[in-house]
């Protein structure tokens, strides 16, 4: 999986107009490298308070079930245990704690159903147990009896809808019946959410339509499976001020999530965000923090919370399954006259998710368009984001019909796809789809038996969120950046290269600390492809703030106007006259004696429109005709990434997410049983893919740049993870002439398609 | 010692142009108390590190040897431990670690002495050694054989500077004859520094006089006896990166410290200061951290030093003692004419300090002023900065003999210092000793038999150095200043108090977070009095920074300009309309989506020229006639604080100050044997006071601002040590008619004395 490919670079002059052009697109060794291979880097599991207490939780066997009742009684009496919580425990316990009874009894709503209420899914948290040891907080939940009367489970969305089916969610009122499509005429139950939406005639587009294909796409549950699990480590102070030491995405967003479900002031909660091992947006807290709070309120000791892989499968939050409808008209001159779509997603006992349903649409023109979207309860854990969350499931639908018309059409699924693309300033959707095609030949592609080729392109745009940075400069001449990000893919090595560009640096000269929330100014969490774009630009401000001092200190020294001077090469020239300089050590030791006092810049940023990017991925696959195994043979990538600033980083980045994609399409999906229990919880049962199970990628970065990124940057964290569904498919029916509806492409379910079954 | 009392306060409307005038000015609770109180407050000994060993010191037991060989061997063959170092093995184990040849021998020089070289005071490290627990260290110590050849010792600067006395810094030529004086015509020996100036022409001035003062003054070394001793732990990473966790008072001064004598880099060194229990100038850094770092890079564990009192006695750097010759000619209209002063410093087998001299010169207006002034080598430890680092000594002879001139002369001392002081912009020299006569009733003045009063000034001009600071606003209205400043004496308190009265916020809703020095911003280190005055500044231009941006992102809600708003009780209201207002809070939200994104100021402040302040101290003593004991009976105490920020906290520092200059005059002194070893090392035999050995303490706080200090403020952490022994010799002087020229006042010197001895 690596790529030494060049890369089609759109502009440079244009962009390294605020720097010396040599920092930024420089592909760098990773600023955090050494710590990781080292084993320096400290995650939360590495910590050790003194006193420090394990946390143990008791949770539901049972998909779906009523507490009858909980007895503690002989837990409390085993030794070492320092703190029992659960809900009709927690009222009472926690009324002390907090200003008033309304909070105390808020948190017990959220945190673990009470007696008499249900659990609505296996691996539901019931209590939970602090002791001196883990073996100790085991042996304690064992010794809690909770009797359950067990209730029926619903696992599935098709069957959640019926009306029949029980409820899981109570009060629930069955939704408006069903205007058109597959559940046309049904008042669907279990609905916990539900998203419309309808542009132009779909209708009128479909009469136009020379032809009209409708199809059912169904996508299974996928976990992120981040290497390191959930770990959170509180600590809680005699005055109250409680530090909490967890793996997060986000600090900044765990000390709100802490604050508000403990209704505790933010200035009475300091988060550390350790080096987190992966998150994949699975990571923004809820899971584990208020429980290691709560726990360590009661112990007064420090209170850790590991996860077991068991844990992760049962009780975090995963990607959603989704059953998606899709009909799309096209007339014989390639255009595309309507499409309209139906989904019902897989919203566990929680909700929300459906409103992904509108990137089924793609990156087309088209006038009419129309989906009725709903978030189906089932016996599950609550999903959560999964890099580009929904869009690998919307883009299956989408782009495998997409394919599926190309085909029977006798349309190159390429130059259809070229010639209904939307275009506009900001966009490169032509560029990029053209870049693969270019890399893996698709013109002249060749194919053996049993061999197929597929295509497929997702479409994302970056968030904002607020950022901010502190820059400074020291007497070595060396450059600090100060903030609060929570670095997962590289970032702190992209913001080091974009700082060392604006002060004229070299990047080996800026050094990255990351701040607690008691330290650091606010930071938005690292999820949503905001990154780069969000703290690049506040490192980029903080580090022109900086730069204007250090400009100014050099003038006075230099006895040079500040328009006349140049930064490169870690020092400050009176442009046209080499031998008139100043280094920035210099400067930095200057600063230090003069009336401005040290160099230190601040910059901020918050939100600011970004522009859509797409990922364009070719495959190539061989499928056994005997067995059905799918082996991917050759895959091609490239992305918008407005300015690579460190090339070597984005490709990691692209072929990550691709990997992700395509394993989801090949063999991730997590399996229940009718009861409700999950039957492939952890990695032995469950399978991700090895560097064995996919070729070398070849990668290609196109740089369209955006206005508001910094250098013209678009996030990419999320984007390549969406085409790859939708390629394998293709890719699949390519070589079987089989179009496969649902996903993983098991060898079983592909032998069964190639059979006709 | 609580002062009540009410304040002289010459400024308000003035200084409080730039806030509201309600948070500065305003006693409040220090910010650190309740983590002090509770225990809460981490002390580099409360660290602990998984792995960590243990430090100690092999010591010379004499006062002056040459080392003859040293022998590890059976000490190294002890189980546990870790890690020996001294001169001789330094730089074969070291020259790995350093670059360089020449950067691993100047290690040696400055950490220990080699064979064949001389140890110049008791205490001094011949070797270190770390192991699992401190008794395995010690007992390595005991089996570490060195062999001594013992050199005669010096412990009197009186003695060391004979033509016949052992030289204790070779090479050494004798300095050029004295001119004048009682040491005329000697080339004094053992001469580590000098320092001479002649202003006007002394000797016309002694014609002019109508009469001549001649004395000398004999003070001992004194102990800043903080109660915390020093503690170091360091830890080494795989890639050379050192953490020090450390008890200072300027962490980015400890890292320069190691930076520079372990020739490192500063990227590759991080210091983290933790609470300090005390410093008054001795923890600057130098003592113990070096060697924490270097057992630890050869241990590859981390390494804690914990020195005991013991060796705080031995081997910290206490203020010296001097020998002052003072000589001053006044004239029957109460005017001086001339002051010359010969004045030998003890400077231990260390330099520096003689240049203190010049302060004997004192507040007052005198053109013609000559000092001839000598570090002179003794076997003791080189001495350390105490508070106001000199002055207590050179006040000790300049007022002790303008107020016996003035008893002699039949003048007032209050009278006479009033007609002689310098006057200028920013000074308040007599309004601030009329403040604290009139405090005492000086001028109705009582007393019975054996009672006297004494009065002193000493002056003071703090310093100025770089700080920066970061002020930021969060999301619930909450203030926070993140910087790197260590404090001692409540200066975080003062920075809440000067960002919240910049904000319009309250005190209460500022915290404030230290840094280490990878993450904070530059900070000069905690002494000179710089803290209020630098870090002030710097909070104060980044309060500013951040206001701005509160005012754009109100006035852009509330759709008014800027100047049309007031910052006041947490919110922003446009002035005139009460009701057109909005919450700190909700600007902190606001701010988090708004271009500008979240706010935060940056400050910083190098060095601007400070005002001149002077402490004034009055005292009422009653000596027993039968043991000479004295009793401080009355103290009145002021000073010229430019502006107090948090006066209770300006009280504590002035009766703290005041109390450690009595105590010098009263009772404390280090004392040396012959052969150098000292004989009151621990707190059993050197006596410090305790709350019963003093009354409570009148206090006035006079106002005189500065132009350049925050508010006005002018440092005062130190002048209040200045006037202490002058001002008890010449009370217990006006209680026994006696004039005793040497201190501490013990009871058998008193007596003595008064028994005309």
């Amino acid at each position: 999986m690596t790529a030494t490919e060049p890369r089609t670079t759109k502009t440079t002059s244009s962009n390294g107009a605020n720097g010396n052009g040599h920092q930024i697109g420089r592909s760098v060794q990773r600023i955090d490298s050494l710590d990781k291979v080292t084993g320096r880097a400290k995650y939360a599991n590495d910590l050790h308070l003194p006193g420090m207490t394990y946390a143990v939780f008791l949770r539901s066997p049972h998909g779906h079930a009523r507490i009858k009742s909980i007895d503690t009684s002989e837990a409390e009496k085993l030794h070492g245990v320092v703190a029992i919580i659960h809900a009709d425990t927690l009222a009472r316990d926690m009324a002390s704690v907090v200003e008033d009874e309304i909070h105390a009894s808020r948190r017990v709503v959220k945190l673990f159903p009470s007696v008499g209420e249900t659990v609505k899914y296996q691996g539901t948290k019931v209590a939970a147990v602090a002791a001196v040891t883990r073996e100790i907080a085991e042996e304690a939940c064992e010794r809690i009896q909770v009797e359950y009367e067990i209730l029926p489970a619903l696992i599935d969305v098709r069957e959640s809808i019926k009306d029949t089916a029980p409820i899981i969610n109570e009060p629930s009122t069955p939704a408006d019946p069903v205007a058109d499509g597959p559940w046309a005429g049904l008042a669907l139950r279990n609905v916990a959410g539900q998203n419309h939406r309808a542009d132009g005639d779909v209708e009128a587009g479909f009469k136009a339509a020379d032809r009209v294909f409708e199809d059912t796409y169904v996508i299974p549950r996928a976990h992120q499976t981040y290497i390191e699990p959930h770990v959170s480590v509180a600590d809680v102070a005699m005055d109250g001020k409680v530090t909490v030491y967890t793996s997060t995405q986000g600090h900044f967003a765990v000390r709100s999530n802490l604050a508000n479900s403990l209704r505790m002031p933010l200035s009475k909660i300091n988060v550390v965000g350790m080096t987190i091992g992966g998150g994949f947006g699975a990571k923004f807290g809820g899971i584990v923090d208020a429980y290691s709070v709560l726990l360590a309120q009661k112990a007064l000791r420090p209170v850790k919370v590991t996860y077991t892989r068991e844990e992760e499968f049962l009780d975090a939050r995963p990607a959603p399954g989704a059953v998606i409808h899709v009909k799309t008209g096209v007339k014989n001159d390639r255009t595309i006259t309507a499409r309209q779509v139906w989904a019902l997603w897989d919203t566990g006992a929680g909700s929300g998710g459906c409103g992904s349903t509108s990137r089924v649409k793609g990156v087309y023109k088209i006038d009419n368009f129309k989906m009725d979207a709903y978030d189906i309860n089932t016996n599950k854990p609550a999903p959560g984001a999964y890099r580009a969350p929904g869009a690998p499931q919307a883009t299956m639908a989408g782009e495998t019909q997409i394919n599926k018309i190309c085909t029977e059409m006798g349309w190159d699924p390429v130059e259809f796809r070229i010639q209904n693309m939307r275009e506009g300033e900001q966009l490169a959707f032509r560029e990029t789809l053209k870049a693969v095609a270019d890399k893996a030949g698709w013109s002249t592609r060749q194919k053996s038996d049993n061999e197929g080729w597929g295509v497929a392109v997702g479409e994302w745009t970056n968030g904002g969120g607020p950022a901010s940075a502190i820059v400074s400069l020291h007497e070595d001449g060396k450059v600090r950046i100060f903030y609060g990000l929570m670095d997962i893919t590289g970032t702190d090595t992209a913001m080091a290269q974009i700082a060392a560009e604006v002060l004229g640096v070299r990047y080996e000269d800026v050094s990255v600390v990351r701040g607690d929330t008691d330290s650091a100014p606010f930071g938005t969490a690292s999820g949503g492809s905001v990154v780069t774009f969000s703290f690049g630009n506040a490192v980029k401000r903080a580090a022109e703030d900086a730069r204007n001092r250090v400009l100014e200190q050099a003038a006075e020294h230099l006895e040079a106007s500040v328009e006349d001077l140049e930064l490169a090469d870690g020092k400050i020239t009176v442009k046209g006259n080499p031998e008139a300089s100043v280094s920035f050590a210099q400067v930095g030791q200057m600063a230090l004696r003069s009336k401005g006092g040290p160099i230190v810049g601040r910059g901020s940023f918050a939100s600011e429109p970004s522009a859509t990017t797409i990922a364009a991925q070719i495959a190539k696959v061989k499928v056994d005709p005997q067995t059905g195994k799918v082996d991917i043979t050759e895959l091609y990538n490239s992305l918008d990434v407005g300015k690579a600033i460190n090339p070597m980083a984005c490709e990691g980045q692209l072929e990550g997410g691709l990997v992700q994609g395509f394993a989801w399409g090949l063999m991730e999906q997590m399996v229940y049983a009718p009861d409700g229990r999950n039957l492939n919880a952890g990695l032995l049962d469950y399978r991700i893919p090895t560097a064995l199970d996919f070729p070398d990628i070849a990668t290609v970065l196109v740089e369209e740049p955006t206005k508001n990124g910094p250098f013209g940057v678009k996030g990419i964290g999320e984007p390549p993870i969406a085409p790859g569904v939708a390629c394998l498919i293709s890719a699949v029916a390519d070589a079987t002439g089989k179009w496969i509806h649902e996903v993983p492409l098991t060898p079983e379910r592909v032998l069964k398609a190639m059979q006709g079954a």
